[in-house]
């Protein structure tokens, strides 16, 4: 479905295409970048209202109520971001808008899955909301996995078939969001089934997350009805998926994987149509400072690829794999969503157009963008006592237990660990920490559970965060229960965000008070928040990995992989299923 | 939207897919052809029901219901034809579907343009009707000119925005059909922009028909909101197009633009992913003689195009166009719709299966195509008297006149001619023919409309036929009134078709039964009867040019364009919107 359009614009576009009527703005003397043919030339576009009218010979025309002068600039359509979520970024529409627009990003693609596992349906009407009317076309994909390991967790609500078929019927929704739940597609269960069915059902895309399938069943996976992924990860993975007919949503978020791909690609015959660029992931300060998509292209042309190809990519490529004819061309009867950079190689944008209108400038939006207020208020907890953060052997009040732990910081192992027991509390040994988890969102008693893990070295304080993938329940990782009972409180008494505590005081707070994912606060603001409590955060634990402190703390709790993951409901296993109790005695 | 899919076969694709369970099919030891890399590789096909579960490395599976041994073949995606009337080759769906499928199409786009403007709607349901469960998978395109000159003729019914709007939303409509009324589009008349708009709400495809715009005009019709275009004359025509972002159908109908487009496109630095292929209208004869878009890619690839790039066109570009992830790739998920090949550059057609069924082996299909009866009963006319086709003079009993006539066989011009009058009627000068044109629709009372042209030679007898674009009534080409009618009066007697008569007697008669323009005989026979009437009418008129009589004859009524053309209000002209009465006396 492409955008709804005011007849009478497009009335008034076709007479001033043919002449009879001046257009509404002229942008002249430039080189346009035709993604279709791989051209460059020279031409000026005559825009009317939101619409491209016409693109016609330098100089031929000079009615219009506007004229800017582009010469020397090069004008591309403005670029499409496949696959993103704002909560990366920690960002509110507005604030994402702000960010992403000025660096030539006019469309994208959000599945807001962690709004959705907090806030339910509820939270994915809300991202429709607060997206409408910005300079950033904003499509909706619907989240599928909520919550990511049904069973194993008790996120903030839970969509089956029914909630996929309702969101598919909304015209924002543009498809299924990332289908995560890769074993419940491949052994066919109902749930799953009855998920990416409705996607099917509903003519829009079902958008995949294909992270390590290849051989067979990666074939199962795009029997199945999936059609894209972006878990690309090396060159061997990225051929795999092209062939097998899948969108490869390339991911730059993920540097790394960028060489071994575009190596392949510049070895094959031709460019394939079901390639596309997105963002995925980024933090708040990285997105600040490159602007998103834009890095990503510049980053693949950096590889060695056709600058025009490249910007393909991230434009006709993508409308067409949203299937929106009115999107990613430089075209008459397109949206006029327009690039100008300065340079081409470097991806330099000088001024953004949205739907006609000049939204941003040397970097800057030119208007503030609408704002919604946001859904607060999902912590639902009070302040809890030390005892919550202090990990228990069931049954014994002092003597020696062996207990379950974690082994390693990400993609973590079963182990067990023997402990000293006083007063039913469990000693922490050297080398070791503590998580807890808690259930925020009032579904069900706030049991917390505490477990032990060693991947963390010893913590010199704690941090809680509750951004905890994907049901976003409280977590905490610390080694003194006074400061992850002193972490946790904080983020209690200010409706979620991250805290990191020393010596039983906050050092540093990042509040995020939509939807305990989102901050209220200007992306400049949020991105120095985040540096700063990033830089508490080290002081804190050691853990280096080329995996951030972020990535694997909020990725602890992801139940829906294998190997042991602490929730809401204990220690569990998303290989097998199980869920164990952390203080559960094991034999010796 | 795709195919509808019974759920149970993609549950058994996937675990076939996994291992889990066989396939009903493997298609073992071929190469494939991979249009969305450019590759060739040996791989195996696995597929269940309709759907390709897998594709896989050669030998690596050998559990499956039936295994087909395809070494040293070539597999490729079945053939989409992007754009066609299947009345231009006389032929229901069954025949179609008998003619192309052994040669490689299993999708085609069917704008059924003239049954709609004999039986309005109920034609376009009939169209869909007769389409279904054969091997040949039918999209329909909504018609959207009949009439093709509102106010200049009178067809068999009228379509404005309501009529598109009901046909957009059967699930079989897959878009608004080529929008020929160009001029219409570029004033914005509230017909066609209604019609236009209707397409643009449902989100569907809207085709084109922008023959000769350039320029200005081509950026309004771009603008307008139409998307695609068939009409290329020449290379700079193609370029222009592709250049405004139009979807270009090349079409194999023509084959004289194929040199000059395809040295444009060699020069592009990249393959525009907006380019696929059509055959538009094609002959009974020739279309069983070549196979259709079989022969249109051979071309394609002989003029020097990559064979895997050309196959892409006719693929999985097309099917990126009709917004369908199910076809176009031989890739898991999608579509087992598939053309083995013996050769590659010469798209030598083997074995076609349609929908994992092998449907046509060595030219034949396999099993006789399901056969829907057709409305028979559409030339509402009794009998004709002789003056029906002897041109009068307003006024004159007996002396000289002074008429209109048209210049020229095809694109003819306004002239004049003098005349002797005997009893009203004019007598035909030397070097002149007259054309009769009555209405069989029942629609209006049937005044016979008879003109006198210069441009078809002295004919030595009569041609009549009731394909006559677009309102299909009844014209017959003649000088001596008395062929005319035995021409006319077969055609009434038999339900429609074509007739050629000498001396007073009919020589060649093609029986269209089904709304005067579809046979109901074999395909072989239609083809044959087809030549005998072209032998026929090459007896009788010899008028030669680089399109062959039945082009011009069947044309001579194309109200819409400017000149002279005959209808069944009289001689119109669609440059400037007049009628006129034939036998209207001008001033000397």
């Amino acid at each position: 479905m492409n955008d709804p359009m005011d007849p009478a614009i497009r009335a008034r576009a076709v007479q001033a295409a043919r002449g009879s009527a001046p257009f509404d703005l002229l942008l002249a003397g430039g080189t346009v970048v035709d993604v279709a043919t791989g051209q460059l030339r020279q031409a000026d576009i005559g825009i009317v209202g939101s619409l491209i009218a016409s693109v016609h010979p330098t100089g031929t025309r000079e009615d219009a109520a506007a004229v800017e002068d582009v010469s020397g600039r090069f004008l591309a359509p403005a670029f499409i971001d496949s696959h993103l979520h704002y909560e990366s970024s920690l960002m509110a529409p507005a604030d994402y808008a702000a960010t992403v627009v000025p660096a030539g990003t006019t469309t994208c693609v959000w599945d807001p899955h962690e709004l959705a596992n907090v806030l339910g349906l509820p939270g994915v009407r809300w991202a429709i909301e607060a997206s409408r009317d910005l300079p950033l076309r904003t499509l909706i994909a619907a989240p599928s996995c909520v919550p990511s390991a049904p069973g194993l967790e008790v996120a903030g609500a839970e969509f089956g078939a029914a909630e996929m078929a309702e969101m598919l019927s909304w015209p924002e929704v543009s498809g299924v969001a990332e289908v995560m739940d890769m074993p419940g597609v491949l052994r066919g269960t109902p749930h799953m089934t009855g998920i990416v069915g409705a996607g099917l059902a509903s003519g829009k895309n079902v958008n995949g997350h294909a992270r390590g399938l290849r051989d067979a069943d990666l074939q199962a996976y795009a029997a199945a009805g999936v059609t894209s992924d972006h878990e690309i990860v090396d060159a061997d993975d990225f051929l795999q998926k092209l062939q097998a007919g899948l969108t490869v949503e390339l991911r730059g978020s993920h540097d790394y994987v960028l060489p071994g791909a575009l190596t392949a690609l510049a070895a094959l015959p031709m460019l394939p149509p079901n390639l596309v660029l997105c963002t995925d992931d980024i933090f708040p300060d990285e997105l600040m400072e490159k602007g998103g998509l834009r890095d990503t292209i510049a980053r693949v042309i950096a590889r060695g690829v056709n600058p025009i190809a490249a910007i393909r990519l991230a434009t006709l490529h993508a409308a067409m794999r949203l299937k929106r004819d009115d999107l990613g061309l430089v075209a008459p009867g397109r949206q006029a969503d327009i690039v100008v950079l300065t340079e081409l190689t470097s991806v330099a944008v000088e001024r953004v157009y949205t739907a006609g209108r000049l939204v941003a400038r040397d970097g800057k939006l030119l208007a503030p963008p609408r704002r919604t207020d946001g859904p607060r208020g999902t912590v639902k907890l009070g302040p809890q006592p030390i005892e919550a953060f202090m990990p228990r052997a069931n049954g014994v009040g002092d003597g020696r237990a062996q207990l379950r732990k974690i082994v390693g910081a990400r993609f973590g192992k079963w182990g067990q660990v023997e402990v000293a027991v006083r007063n039913g509390f469990a000693v922490l040994p050297p080398g070791h920490a503590c998580i807890t988890i808690i259930h925020r969102h009032g579904r069900t008693a706030a049991k917390p559970q505490t477990c032990i893990t060693d991947g963390w070295g010893e913590p010199r304080g704690a941090i809680a965060t509750t951004i905890s993938h994907d049901s976003h329940n409280l977590l905490v990782l610390g080694r003194d229960p006074a400061d992850m009972q002193a972490a946790a409180n904080a983020l209690i008494a200010c409706g979620g965000g991250m805290a990191v505590a020393r010596e039983g005081k906050v050092v540093a707070l990042l509040p995020l008070p939509i939807a305990g994912l989102l901050a209220e606060t200007p992306p400049e603001v949020t991105a120095a928040n985040f540096a700063r409590l990033r830089a508490a955060a080290d002081q804190v634990i050691d853990w280096q990995q080329p995996f951030r402190i972020f990535r694997g703390l909020t990725g602890l709790s992801l139940a829906c992989n294998a190997g042991p993951h602490p929730t809401d409901l204990g220690l569990t296993d998303g290989g097998t299923g199980e869920i164990f109790d952390p203080a559960e005695v094991l034999p010796a």
